[in-house]
């Protein structure tokens, strides 16, 4: 077993402060008591609690999954530890407001400890990470007495929260689900359903679980119209925010999955006894509006595990790459000369390279995606807010894909470079890849998010969110040009002649759709991909652009400067090339895929 | 669980009788006795083997992995039963002589057997190939003694067999290995060494394992020209060929894989107490050339192992596609209508589009490679055998590491056709993807493989193998060309036009590779996967041709043939594009890895 490879803190401080300068959040009233200084103080009790509580049981929650034996579902203790030292940190309040014991902290900087956590063990952040959104959507949408009653515990980590939406026919397809709410007459609800893929459904980690539940009232419309939301404990709550009798909430069996194994992923029967009580949140009919409020967090949550388990395993690879001595240069005339460690040999040094464009243009994406959040929240001026969230909208399905797609790929690399260790459970580049296998499924798979993208999102509001993305890539263009370094300028003309290629492509796309919506949208998800690789360029012009005014400041080192140039120049090099045939392929509205008939498989 | 998916016989059979003809092979003298009839039996047979012993435990095996206990490695008994139904039906000799008990068969029918079995089952099968190996080694390079006192065990399954090249220092770079080999005086040799990833290494399953072993004898020159070939059985083996005491070989440790977990991969520790004894078998210093034969079967082995198990994945995406329903197409307006199929919708056909491109291709290349292995041995004239011995060696880093990287890439897909379902161990798509992993690992990375293509192969005897590949695709082109198929005779010259570009880029290549042999190597594997993209758009073409004539004999339905029409258009439309980009990089020598400084990751 090496060691654990922490998100390194000169990465995560460059992404915050030199390419987002999230600092420049203290001067809006919101974060005004904050400073570059309590952010770094943040970040050192995150890093000390992740290699800490969290790191050290990573492999071993991967080899002994969580069991169901006596009627409980018992797990390695340290999970529940890790848990703990996060919550009493305040990490579950990060950012909740001051006077309700939270830490009032920005979206951004946030999201940035959380890479900490998960970089140290992904499946026992996940706990967390759902908890933190299920108190967000509480807070959100709750009634002030939901929020009383709910909300203090959730903060402080002594009861855990989950997302059921999924049931066993309706995945991808959410609006189908058929739990039904029969209202009681009290003011609660009679659940009654099977919900499927519920992580962290059931354990004993907590004194509680609160489920968000997703059923249709009684004569609901069908479909996404139909479905309301309701607060489903494990066990019942009064009035006063106590813990009361079992509810009817059973597990119906654990699920076995390839990764992310040491979080709890379930099968849930609500009312198989007919008493499973819960409570309406939200207004009657618009749960999916208060679903997806969570589920775009969840969405920027998963592009960033994903980004931050590509980053993990590149981090190992490259420890690997210096260390291990094999074989030597293709000039070497002398057999006995003494081997040279792998990092030297060009294939080597390919696969890392493209792992480090991967996986720090993810981070960069992801972070990006959090800043823009922090922005429709606490811009100064409701057009700036307004703009901010539906630039996000625009980028969260490649927020959410991109990552899950290319530091997979990462995580194949680093394994790749490891040669048959990196196959072996003894080197956790194996569990890596394994974990990340997760990303490109759950939250929406690539297939809905290019429907989100094409089908919603690119067109919206006659392309307004478009527009907003135009003048952020003609600034980036811009500032490129200005930074008097030839190669990025060159850059910049590429990423312009990209972005014209992406229009251009998306106006074709979307007037086809008007018309024929079935064959427009028949590419939708290489669609998401080329456009995501343009975006990845855009993100990857930005940080080369904060790598310079960092070198300028003397704020990092020439070397890491170096680093950040040289993977932007592979990425114009040798990846965003690929998107020509692509652009090719969705412009002549491919139907391949669309023409074939299941009778020819 | 769903039912296994073996390799289906109208795939099989179009691939072995109406691409390749293998039934022309009776013609020649060593196969005058079969016919297609008697092909047809012998994969009868394998059929009924496959499903009856390997299937049913490929589950089992990956939950259950080899454990070593009380000093011995057990496993569950269904592997040794599978095992003796192989070695008795007589597939361990499938190619070797009537006389000594062999079928006798043509290696693409034996090869088309070994995918009925991988595809049932591919890491019990791993024992049998790698048993078939050993003694097809020992068959080419042992004294008529050592034939006569290892073959007969050996073809009979009573025992099994492994190759020992790798120890822990020297993976990718076999010529380091440390392994020694002292005369004791008496013809035998006192082995002492570490190897590691040593497949069936251990194992109760036979009467003895015999392991083929490369070491050094003293004196020997370091590196490749030093390395010597040793046979070192578990148990002695005396003059007549009974098994005597234990061999000084000791288990010193199971290895935990991420897949192939029925398969035991061990690390062996020869003669600890100095009391392991050995054989020579070849020439001394000459070990690794006795290995290249074994390794180039090896290598078409895995390639194929890749290509059936990206294919029995594919076919489970394929059933479940067809009986899952969810969603609507985009275009449906009432959401209570019925679900459709998930096969209905465009993404997910594009998706079996793919994978059935992938597989159906890595098929077709493997078995053509088999097929050019037949005509080394058995063609008419020696220059044809000589001919096919040298494109096959073309073929063979393309052979081994095209299926390997994208039918790996089809079981990525298959698993994103399951949704949420496929990420989980009830659905053996999730293991498929982990079994498949290994393959562009073992045998010669891809890294490896480049370099072999590009360093060795492209450039020898003066670009022999190269005209030699450009006749076969002349005359594929003039074939489409021919068909009266206006697709085709479009995808002939897209297939000339692209051999065209990989001809030049070669040239490009080796012209820098004479003066500059690192930065011509730098990107080597880039270049196997633009090599082998274009490879398999030839191997296209032939099925597609293939098809058509199979149409005109009446002996594939109107649906079969329509498929492979629409996957070879799929393919040239799809995929082979994306070649441009990588000649564009490949052609400018692009420095972009080999100028990275380990300093600045």
């Amino acid at each position: 077993m090496m060691s654990a490879q922490l998100m390194d803190r000169q990465d995560l401080e460059f992404l915050l402060f030199d390419l987002l300068e999230a600092d420049k959040l203290c001067e809006r009233e919101r974060y005004a008591e904050h400073s570059q200084d309590t952010f770094k103080a943040v970040l050192d009790t995150a890093e000390r609690i992740a290699a800490s509580k969290f790191a050290p049981h990573a492999h071993d929650a991967d080899e002994h999954e969580p069991r169901f034996e006596n009627g409980k579902v018992t797990m390695l203790p340290q999970v529940g530890e890790a848990i703990r030292a996060f919550a009493d940190a305040g990490f579950l309040a990060a950012g909740h407001d001051d006077e309700s014991g939270g830490m009032q902290l920005p979206v951004s900087v946030a999201q940035a400890c959380m890479t900490l956590f998960r970089s140290a063990n992904t499946p026992t952040s996940a706990y967390l990470f759902l908890t933190a959104a299920n108190a967000n959507l509480i807070r959100a949408h709750g009634s002030p007495a939901q929020k009383q009653r709910f909300l203090p515990a959730l903060l402080a980590g002594r009861w855990l929260g989950t997302m059921a939406l999924t049931e066993p026919h309706a995945g991808s397809s959410v609006p189908d689900a058929r739990t039904t709410a029969t209202p009681v007459g009290d003011g609660t609800y009679r659940i009654r359903g099977t919900k499927i893929f519920i992580s962290g459904g059931d354990h004993e980690l907590s004194e509680n679980i609160v489920h968000l539940v997703l059923a249709r009232l009684p004569d609901a419309p069908a479909g996404a119209r139909g479905l309301s939301l309701f607060i489903v404990p494990k066990y019942r709550v009064d009035g006063e925010g106590r813990v009361g009798a079992r509810n009817d909430v059973a597990l119906a069996g654990l699920i076995h999955k390839m990764g992310y194994r040491g979080t709890t992923s379930t099968i849930l029967s609500f009312g198989e006894n007919d008493e499973c009580l819960g409570e309406l949140i939200g207004e009657p009919n618009r749960g999916l509006n208060c679903m997806f409020h969570m589920m775009n967090e969840a969405r920027i949550g998963v592009g960033l595990g994903a980004a931050v388990i590509g980053y993990t395993g590149y981090r190992h690879a490259l420890e690997y790459a210096r260390t291990r001595p094999q074989g030597r240069h293709p000039d070497a005339r002398d057999p006995a000369s003494p081997q040279v460690s792998i990092i030297e040999h060009a294939d080597v040094r390919r696969m890392l390279l493209t792992q480090k464009a991967y996986v720090e243009g993810g981070l960069a994406l992801c972070l990006t995606g959090a800043r823009l959040a922090d922005d429709a929240r606490t811009a100064a001026d409701a057009a700036a807010r307004s703009d901010a969230d539906a630039l996000l909208g625009l980028l969260t399905p490649v927020i959410k894909s991109w990552p899950s797609q290319f530091c997979l790929e990462a995580n194949s690399l680093a394994i790749q470079v490891h040669g048959g260790y990196g196959y072996t459970r003894e080197y956790p580049v194996e569990r890596l890849y394994r974990d990340n296998r997760l990303n490109p499924l759950h939250e929406g798979t690539h297939g809905i998010q290019g429907m989100d993208l094409l089908g919603r999102k690119a067109g919206m509001d006659d392309g307004r969110a478009m527009r907003l993305l135009d003048t952020r890539i003609a600034t980036a263009v811009a500032n490129a040009r200005a930074s008097g370094d030839a190669a990025l300028a060159q850059h910049a003309d590429a990423l312009a002649e990209e972005w014209q290629q992406v229009q251009q492509t998306t106006a074709v796309l979307l007037e086809h759709l008007a018309t024929d919506r079935r064959a427009g949208l028949a590419n939708a998800s290489i669609y998401l991909e080329a456009f995501g690789r343009a975006i990845v360029a855009w993100i990857w012009l930005e940080q080369a652009v904060a790598a310079l005014r960092a070198r300028e400041r003397q704020r990092r080192s020439a070397d890491f400067v170096a680093g950040k140039l040289a993977a932007c120049a592979w990425y114009y090099a040798c990846e965003l090339p690929r998107n020509a045939a692509q652009h090719e392929l969705l412009r002549r509205m491919d139907e391949h895929a669309l023409r074939m008939q299941p009778a020819w498989f």
